[in-house]
């Protein structure tokens, strides 16, 4: 059994529930190493104090789940099978009352909720997602290592891009060509859709690209992430193409010293709220604050947004080996909008950020 | 307000319902035409009997939801606002007992049903993804020409990697091309991660891709599809590399027959489980019965995943306006795997696929 797993069996049993059930594709991932997408069918894992736990996934996948490295049972089932049953039918070979079900009540659907408890009609459910997310919010060297790598092919996504920029591209050519690249090197699956949004639509933080060329005066903002061994990079990079005014460049500057300011109190202790509020602050100060919308980063890592959440009001704090994205954006209608994000991994002394890309302002000729 | 916003308030109104609380990014947009990605943040429509609907979304994307076509109230948010408590007020304007709440049992999540609990403690939750479901699974001409385009570029898509094997890519190479071709064209989003499975790798319906190179005698198998304009396809097509064994060519042409029957009794009035039951019967006779571990196919939409579940179990019948996939596979470990899917439309008189790459067993030299 991993060290994962381990913790959160320790966990079950010190409070005594019956099981815990994990059917999230993400926490299933995290606990076993097996990656799947499930869809609507059940993939899960079970977890009790001190019997053997169980994967249950369709049949289809059991090759998979095992090439993962999962030695324990797997209770697979057809598209046919009534999959319930056979989940009941395993508790109860190794449990005799269900009383306490440790769920994800973040995730877990309602109807799913109701389906457990017409099988364990005495059941009462506790959330096991604060334990899952504080075990996933402090990253192992592994992760560490692998997050790493996910920023470094990020960083090169940017690169990619910023170089199409000069050949004429539209936003949809700049993204087929930051992929194609990032597949080449194995890259299957990016962290979210590929943003490359100019001119006016760089101010709509979460816009659609097109087949719109780049004109010259436009901001171009590119957000991108890969998913790295099961892993997300998230980072944004804004640079002008050919000409850029005295206003842009001080949105620019403003947002680059905000999110200057975030990184440098980023160190273990740190209150998380004031990594939001130092950025914000100084936007509001350069009489920005209302064009600064969203709250200023995000966890990362087997989901591109995980905990913690980075916004002002978080009173909780930093410690080492948390990792997060610290992304301010001033977005002004007609001008357009500057983003920039990196990924910040929490070490002993201080932190450091994941991605290197530069952040002086570029203008492509 | 739309057709589809009516029928559903009609609904809500004929049951006597407090209100409808839907909050599934793919239900909001098929009734609002807003399609956004919200993660963790709340993104909900709430309609009522006989008052204005609101849509409840994030300050930064209201932008968009206007773009969209919603002319109703939106309710924003900052993500340091209490969000709940900016919906419960916008309940309360409008209604003064909330009784019962209409929900996506199948989607939300139990912390968000108990949210909802703590708001209205007097509440009672029906389900209210039987008649989305409906709603959705009979396609309207709109929404037909979109799949009908979806279709068309998930055909390009195949017909670009086919036309890349001869060149001697690998796996990888293969998947940046066709997706490369498609963004081109304006594609940001494939209905799920491209596959590409050469050799034993194809005997995994739901292997990995990865840089190994396609080596004579593999048969190579691509399942891939496009989100277009919202709505999903999704094809599969299988070729061999150079050579072919006369085993190879039996399953092959075993998969393909299987298909043919069950693209033939497609049409309006036939129960959905005889259309796997068809296939089935025939891989059975075959002698691969074991080896055909999934269900014929799903429904297909705004979701690559949608109702009805083609499984030998559905009691349902088949009705004018549906779409859904068939794709009868064979996976034998050591030889690889074979399966063929396309996209079919219910049409008043019949079936019509709506994806249309050839058939016949192609040898790429």
């Amino acid at each position: 059994m991993n060290k994962r797993l381990e913790d959160l069996t320790e966990w079950v049993k010190e409070n005594n529930y019956t099981y815990a059930f994990i059917q999230s594709k993400y926490n299933v991932f995290y606990l076993s190493n097996f990656k799947s997408e499930p869809h609507e069918r059940l993939l899960g894992l079970v977890i009790f104090p001190d019997k053997e736990p169980f994967l249950i996934c369709p049949n289809m996948e059991k090759v998979s789940a095992k090439a993962s490295g999962w030695k324990g049972e797997i209770v697979g089932y057809n598209d046919s099978d009534n999959v319930w049953e056979l989940f009941q039918n395993a508790v109860k070979q190794r449990v005799l009352e269900v009383e306490m079900i440790a769920i994800e009540k973040e995730v877990l659907s309602y109807s799913r909720s109701e389906q457990l408890l017409s099988l364990f009609p005495n059941a009462k459910f506790v959330s096991a997602d604060h334990k899952l997310r504080t075990l996933r919010m402090i990253k192992d060297e592994m992760e560490i290592s692998i997050l790493r790598e996910a920023a470094k092919l990020a960083d090169f996504g940017v690169e990619v891009g910023v170089h199409e920029i000069g050949k004429g591209k539209n936003e949809m050519e700049i993204i087929a060509t930051i992929e194609y690249e990032l597949k080449k090197k194995g890259i299957r699956e990016m962290s979210f859709s590929t943003m490359v949004l100019s001119g006016e639509k760089s101010a709509e933080p979460h816009g659609h690209p097109g087949l719109k060329g780049i004109s010259s005066g436009d901001f171009v903002l590119f957000d991108l992430g890969v998913v790295y061994e099961g892993y997300c990079s998230d980072i944004t990079r804004t640079v002008a193409y050919q000409t850029v005014t005295d206003k842009q460049k001080f949105i620019y500057d403003t947002v680059l010293q905000a999110q200057t300011l975030s990184l440098s109190i980023s160190k273990p202790g740190t209150r998380i709220g004031d990594i939001d509020k130092i950025a914000r602050d100084y936007i509001n100060e350069a009489g920005y604050g209302d064009y600064f919308t969203h709250r200023i980063g995000h966890g990362l890592g087997i989901e591109v947004h995980e905990f913690p959440s980075m916004s002002e009001n978080n009173d909780d704090y930093l410690y080492s080996g948390m990792v997060y994205t610290i992304e301010p954006g001033i977005y002004v209608p007609e001008i357009g909008g500057v983003r920039i994000e990196d990924d910040v991994l929490i070490t002993e002394e201080g932190s450091e950020c994941l991605t290197t890309f530069p952040k002086n302002l570029q203008i492509i000729k």
